[in-house]
């Protein structure tokens, strides 16, 4: 046996420098560039021909390389959910970010101000709390926008109704250090048609302009124009990556799911039992949502293999049929169900074209739920 | 309002010189040492007194720190999940360690065989293949440890019966890079006594010693003298931080359960819906496995608020009858279902004793999954 190149510097994990994807240690994720910038640029052509601003959540691949991309080819800007993950993308040069969280507490308003200092940044809020607080920690003067969060149909933060959202619309421009944006939501049900045409007659006959409104999520965005189509802003993040949730709505082919995940047979323990390295710390526990059929990925080589459950650093596979394939010791390449959650587990990714040439590269905006 | 004292360094993240827990930016992972320690002597003094051996894992709290007072309070050593685990433990000065995973690939044996040079290293597996390709890089007359890991039931890895224990087990005594410890499995359900019976009877006819029986998992850990009474060495890690699993056993109370996450309740759309700052990237989404009621976590100060989905970043919780409490901005203490995921979400926890002088502590071997 042959002992591989290797540099083992324990602080960092190991260090290697693989010339191809296929020579990686594992578990290991990965991101084909190509299929990044194939996502992007078809995203970016739809909202193009409808008149919507792409909003970029950088939530799915926290690196702000990929930010950059999504601005060259066109996006508005960039969404964050949180204050940690702006920070990350303001250092890392991205100007126009909006932070799709509601910011509550002084420790948090006080930040945000910082970062209002050094980008165009604009926030969301349902509650005068929210608005006021930020605002005393602003200039005078502000030049923060403020769009008002509205729960149209799927029950998490938001005001309830139109008139709620013009209740706290009309606060918020009347505090000088906030500009208001408009309207936004979170997925965009079909529902949220009927509501903003609501709201935006009551704004009309306040007198109240209403500039943007904002819907979210890759679910279902390429019907965003017929669903929603007071929408002027899209804002989504998975569409960059794809993963299984895309494949099983049929938005993303295989080819276009950028991020894979490289694993070992580790135990071949039955003839259809097999376990790879890839447990809930890799991949974490996430189904794959609406589309749910309780496995956790799909695997590329072996499409037989059910990806039964999951330990923390054990994959348990069941093939179909008994068979010696894969052995002890082979790889196989996962299709994660949830992108975001794992890019939200790894210190680095590897990006790559084609197979080649990967790079280590850090998800500089991982982990920073604060 | 008042500014409280901060130094926004983003590349940190908030850095924070808080003197207590309540003061703690929000999400925030809290460890209580002193319940961590009581948990510890908790758990060794049940060991001692049945003659088992405790195998401390280090996946649940991934800390050098709490390793260190593991060993210092009588375990055996500990047991790591993944090799870069353990290499954080062994620049720790950690000595004993137990990697309880099955090593495959030629860069996982030359790593471990870096390892075994500096640590007293055993390690696990259920094929020839693993036994053989590790000896393979280690000196030839070996003081690498190696235990066969046996499914006893839960449906793992491992080898499916005692005769292929035996098998095995003769294997790698005739190995001289390797030394044959004894058998392993995991978790330790009652079926393992009759198996492990079966295959150290096979052992003796074989006149191969089986120095050590070690079986694992926290769940019914206190019962294990009684369910396998064969067992010579436990294997636990939740123990010692305690979990909302672990509450529903009945195993830890809460005053027991070491690890929090303080959350702000950032929106309150509806008299019942609570919106807190704490979703999967912060909780995980595993639930709280057998004894699953479909929820994600206990809230300390209002046991009445059911946490009943999560978003990447938001918890989405409902009061069991409509009320104007907690409001926005209002703190709440989170148990959360599974403190293994939990530590591996986060760069850093606070610990702290009754709530003091909260100290930020790197997790540090918080994603090593090669």
């Amino acid at each position: 046996m042959v002992v591989p190149q290797i540099n083992v510097t324990s602080q960092q994990g190991p260090t290697l420098a693989p010339s191809r994807v296929d020579e990686l240690e594992t578990p290991a994720v990965t991101i084909d560039l190509d299929a990044v910038e194939c996502n992007i640029e078809r995203m970016q052509a739809y909202c193009d021909s409808h008149g919507l601003g792409l909003r970029a959540h950088v939530k799915t691949h926290k690196l702000p390389r990929v930010a950059a991309v999504q601005i060259d080819r066109g996006a508005v800007g960039v969404a964050c959910q949180k204050l940690g993950e702006a920070e990350v993308m303001a250092d890392a040069g991205i100007e126009r970010i909006l932070l799709t969280y509601p910011l509550v507490g002084e420790i948090k308003w006080a930040r945000a101000a910082r970062l209002a200092s050094r980008v165009q940044l604009s926030v969301i809020g349902d509650s005068q709390l929210i608005a006021r607080g930020l605002a005393s920690f602003l200039p005078p003067t502000g030049s923060v926008g403020f769009l008002v969060e509205c729960d149209t149909g799927f029950g998490r933060a938001g005001v309830q109704t139109p008139s709620e959202a013009l209740e706290l619309g009309r606060a918020v421009a009347a505090i000088p250090a906030l500009r208001f944006d408009g309207l936004l939501t979170h997925p965009a049900p079909s529902a949220a048609q009927s509501w903003f045409a609501a709201a935006v007659r009551l704004f009309a006959e306040a007198r109240i302009e209403v500039p943007t409104i904002s819907v979210g999520g890759t679910p279902h965005a390429y019907r965003v124009h017929e669903r929603v189509a007071l929408a002027t802003e899209l804002r989504v993040g998975v569409y960059a990556y794809g993963d299984r949730a895309c494949m099983l709505r049929g938005e993303h082919a295989l080819a276009d799911c950028a991020m894979r995940v490289r694993t070992t047979v580790v135990s071949r323990p039955t003839p259809s039992r097999v376990i790879l390295d890839a447990g809930s710390k890799t991949l974490s526990s996430d189904l794959a949502n609406s589309t749910d059929d309780g496995l956790f990925g799909f695997v590329v080589e072996h499409p037989d293999l059910r990806l039964a459950a999951l330990s923390e650093e054990h994959c348990h596979a069941e093939l179909t049929r008994p068979s010696a394939a894969p052995a002890v010791g082979d790889i196989v390449t996962l299709i994660p169900n949830h992108a975001c959650a794992v890019s939200n587990l790894h210190d680095h990714v590897y990006l790559h074209r084609g197979g080649k040439l990967p790079e280590h590269v850090r998800v500089a905006a991982r982990g920073r739920v604060q």
